[in-house]
């Protein structure tokens, strides 16, 4: 039972988790490091599961990030009860982490920082992950929100989907007619291609679809991981690459880039997962997200 | 010396750290998981020094970067030999994997792929990090260069002058009419400030040095972790910051933004560091960058 659980022990395991040391933790908190560590060992005594790796700085375990999530979701609401009781000081605004894709970023999301209401006096804290971390992120409770292409909840999660992004397979005119004469499937496995980073199978996948499965996109591949930095190594022609439809409509307009796969485009659906929590700044914070991604992505 | 050292463990070594686990070394290498686990055994006693921290994935220790490191280096020599002496397969270009700050890799350093001759056959591997995370990188190999802001170079590391980025303290009009009627010093301490992460020190460091050490910015701060984002969150108003020159010419020219503090800026210098090694990619590489950086930073 939640109720069970001595919260100042929650709270010192999560100033041990945010502070890094033992040490650090006892002078944020004003006490000594042995008493830190009783704390901490009481929590693990009483859960009766290792909470923390003594590692340089302390990570939690899986069972630890349940708890550092609780200790930060037991903060958020003092702090709204705070503020509704008019007990917060002028000097201390709400922070809303969210875990935000990088094309997200980089085309629609920036919107939402300037339509939430100014009364709200919301501070924004936005990390650029790919999924695997962000999914981490939640759970330990680092950031409170996540637009991610995965319809997975995180434990202690809801998730709402937002709409599809669509990618269009573009290169620079250049690019095209000295590269792309012959049929679109066996040339892609050969030519230049840009990517995101290492982890990025998307081109890849593209081209697997193509070839049904054959073969995957060219080792002739550049890596740039940047989302605009992406969409002008692809217009410069260096290599084809598969662009948001926001970014890539304007470039197709004024002919910096061409589309090579006409008929083939990837939708990705995107979600937005967040704590189970009746924050009202969360509140307000998910109904724009949701607001903006209806008139920036497809429905 | 380093004649003594048995190359073939050295590149089981590299293997292991690359794959993540002896299991999935040993598939890639086409031999048993106990052969892995020997040879990294045999040269951990003959180095004297535990090279592996057994995690999953495996961390090379700092002793075991710097053979690592020594891997890379010789499959890039075997790769360049092989290049001139026309063994290299089509299918095989030569990779440069080079960390670049986030604000170079938004401003000016795209147009260094763009510039290197094709008949280098290169394919870019371009990382955006912080400095931290820069050194460890060239010190393990996982990058062969850098532009990073620091002059002291990583071990085995040759550093050149890049020339200063400027940076300007700039906000919307519109938020510089509401916010900064008063001495900016003051109010600079108040009023919000778009950060770019968690990191990052550069504003605080500028609101101390008007305030002579006393202050550092707002604790009304959002966090907006790409260069593009936050030039952007600037000109929307939620706060303000320092941009790179290049990016605040054009958006002060047609006064999406102004200059907050008339006569202070903060020059950064730039820095080239890249392996000790004579291979004529990287050479190629270094001109390019060294050039380019001559035309888009200052002297």
């Amino acid at each position: 039972m939640m109720t069970d659980l001595p919260l100042d022990q929650v709270r010192t395991l999560l100033a041990v988790v945010d502070e890094g040391t033992f040490d650090a933790a006892a002078a944020a908190l004003h006490v000594t490091p042995s008493a830190i560590s009783q704390r901490v060992k009481a929590l693990e005594q009483r859960t009766g599961r290792v909470l923390l790796l003594r590692t340089k700085p302390v990570r939690p375990t899986e069972s630890g990030e349940v708890l550092v999530r609780l200790a930060r979701q037991v903060a958020r609401l003092e702090h709204d009860a705070q503020a509704e009781l008019g007990l917060s000081g002028e000097g201390e605004p709400t922070r809303v982490s969210v875990a935000v894709n990088a094309d997200s970023l980089a085309t629609w999301f920036l919107q939402v920082l300037t339509r939430v209401p100014e009364e709200f006096r919301l501070c924004f804290e936005l990390r650029r992950e790919d999924e695997d971390h962000t999914a981490a992120l939640l759970r330990e409770g680092t950031v409170m929100a996540a637009v991610t292409s995965s319809p997975d909840p995180v434990p202690g999660c809801s998730v709402r989907s937002l709409g599809r992004m669509r990618y269009l397979a573009v290169a620079a005119p250049k690019f095209a007619a000295r590269h792309l004469g012959g049929p679109v499937a066996r040339t892609l496995t050969e030519v230049p291609v840009v990517v995101f980073d290492r982890r990025d199978d998307f081109q890849d996948g593209f081209v697997r679809g193509l070839t049904r499965g054959r073969a995957g996109a060219s080792a002739l591949r550049h890596y740039v991981p940047t989302s605009e930095g992406f969409v002008e190594a692809v217009a410069a022609g260096l290599g084809w690459g598969l662009v948001p439809e926001p970014q890539a409509d304007p470039l197709l307009g004024d002919g910096r880039l061409v589309g090579i796969a006409p008929g083939r485009r990837v939708d990705v659906p995107l979600y937005w997962q967040q704590w189970k929590l009746d924050s009202p700044a969360l509140v307000q914070v998910a109904e724009t997200v949701t607001a903006t991604a209806a008139e920036a992505l497809r429905p």
